[in-house]
């Protein structure tokens, strides 16, 4: 008889709940986490017995790989509950497949979807009181592999360590959203890591968006790193353009995250009738299309940032602002995302999955 | 009166120690690890009291951002004994400004050269007895930060952990060492972090170092991510190209790491009268002087590889080896610049530096 792995799973329940400590109605993003983690460790050339515990520290020694060659990747996912209080994901195996491009990239091991899936939906029953239902805010889901083999010697670690995390969460941004079209730094190379969702991507780019806000941009429209002629993606999202009726957003490749919420966006909005273009977008496209006011929207979308309208950005020292408009793109495809995900509509591209 | 850095390290000693466990004359690279540590938090916008502690594991919360966001960077040094025991650094201060050239492009804290350059003399006085003498070995010091402040949100940390570790080492490689040279695969961006030492750097490059090394080649060959013409580094160690009597390498930049073997090995080869060229080198001359006889050696230069010999390299599956020489450029810059780290020679340059 074939044993799930569900079953397998060693929960170790936590003795005390933080969670009356929590005003589920003021929630900052990824700054309080849940009582219990997913703990999964490969060693030996397997993945071992997985584990729900307690939210707890995590020890290495200091030689362990994580602290000096950059082996670790991450994932972002959200579970949000309806009004009769079930519990759902948006497109997990996404998220799972997605990482174990990311390790495959970074010479880590691969996770089986089902030791994924079910270490996820078991958390996720353990946790269900942790999911948020306030406006704008949900269970952010935190997947994220390390290297934990030790030495100081350049070379993939021997062992590594999966965790899931949850963070109730607000909005990722409050207030206004305007970024900065990088002429200088660069987020990825070809044939470079900027497809995955490696932590090294990141760091890179915190420097750049300081710079950025200190010119009162929240965060940087990266471009390619050959000539800065082409827009990329934003970091923490991938971004949408509107021109005229035409909604507009660049491939994906070895330089830019295959984001599920930027292919979401285009499904609901062909769906929607809209008109979708997926081909490069040129910095001067953008101006000349603000200039002469065919430019109409601009936003970024991600799992964190959900639909992020931006009100304008800047470009060799220009600021550009976006018009005002009462009725967007932005604002429809971020309603219809977010019913779909919270069970407020019908999902008819089967994404929704029901946890419990 | 000022009070000097090294005077406020608080030191605690091991209670034990492991040393007499250790086979010095039969010592792989980064394995093993001394009995103390240096260890100091920048937290509060400040560092705190540098300590001197027993080698021990770091415990840390899940949410801590060097598991998310990549914020590491990292240094390799060597100490060395000579026959009278006393212990040399080799231009200890341009690692600590090369920590912070990669702590600024990373966003995170600069580290003060007095408490960086007193913790590590401090740690060399008690560690000294783990300085191996040995032909080929050296005590590897690995100074290193990285993000310790929470939160999954893509920003900065607001504290941050530096380590200094000892590790004695035997030589870096074993054996032969052959080169791929990457055709698709890229190390770094312009406008990137190349130049820095960050841990993502290094993780980008396993997985194409692991398609080499099932090839036959130990390390990678960079190339430049636009056109992959230009050789860049190899990851572990810049590269160094004999041409006839002209010994050539390429220029740091910002997709280059500023190594300082390399630099001292270019000034140690004019001391020599050896004709040097720091100059862009295209894959096409280096096959074109393979097959016409006039490229004579390759080598690599790094604080870990010291010089290492390549005796062949690979390209678009053709294979193009090295001459045997038997009075090489490689040798006796390697012989002079080891003499001058183990005080056998004179050190005209001023770069070593006396410990105790």
């Amino acid at each position: 008889m074939a044993i799930t792995y569900s079953e397998e799973i060693q929960v170790e329940r936590a003795k005390t709940t933080k969670i009356n400590s929590v005003d589920f109605n003021n929630l900052a993003f990824g700054k309080i986490f849940s009582d219990h983690m997913f703990v999964c460790d490969f060693e030996d050339g397997k993945w071992q017995t997985p584990k729900i515990l307690p939210y707890q520290p995590i020890t290495l020694q200091p030689s362990s790989k994580i602290f000096h060659y950059g082996q670790s990747i991450f994932e972002g996912m959200k579970a949000y509950k309806d009004e009769n209080g079930s519990v759902f994901l948006f497109r997990p195996i996404d998220n799972c497949k997605r990482l174990n491009i990311s390790a495959k990239r970074l010479a880590m091991p691969e996770i089986p979807e089902d030791y994924f899936m079910n270490g996820l939906k078991e958390l996720l029953k353990i946790e269900k009181d942790w999911i948020p239902t306030s406006e704008g805010s949900a269970l952010y889901i935190r997947p994220f592999m390390f290297a934990t083999g030790e030495g100081f010697h350049a070379s993939p670690a021997d062992s590594y360590k999966l965790v899931i995390a949850f963070a109730p969460s607000g909005p990722y941004f409050s207030g206004d959203v305007k970024v900065l079209i990088e002429e200088k730094y660069s987020r990825s190379a070809n044939g470079g890591v900027g497809f995955a969702k490696a932590g090294g991507n990141y760091a890179g780019q915190f420097y750049p968006t300081q710079l950025a806000k200190e010119k009162g941009y929240q965060q940087v429209i990266w471009t390619d790193d050959n000539t800065h002629e082409y827009i990329e993606e934003a970091g923490a999202m991938n971004i949408f353009v509107r021109i005229n009726d035409t909604l507009l957003t660049v491939p994906t490749s070895d330089r830019i995250l295959d984001g599920i919420t930027r292919k979401s966006i285009l499904k609901i909005a062909e769906d929607e009738g809209i008109k979708t273009e997926v081909r490069k977008i040129k910095v001067s496209e953008l101006i000349e299309a603000s200039e002469n006011g065919s430019l109409k929207e601009l936003f970024g979308a991600g799992t964190a940032a959900v639909v992020s309208p931006i009100s304008g950005f800047g470009f060799k020292g220009k600021n550009y602002d976006l018009p005002k408009l009462e009725d967007t793109f932005g604002a429809r495809l971020k309603k219809r995302i977010t019913d779909i995900q919270t069970n407020k509509a019908e999902d008819p591209f089967g994404w929704r999955i029901k946890v419990c």
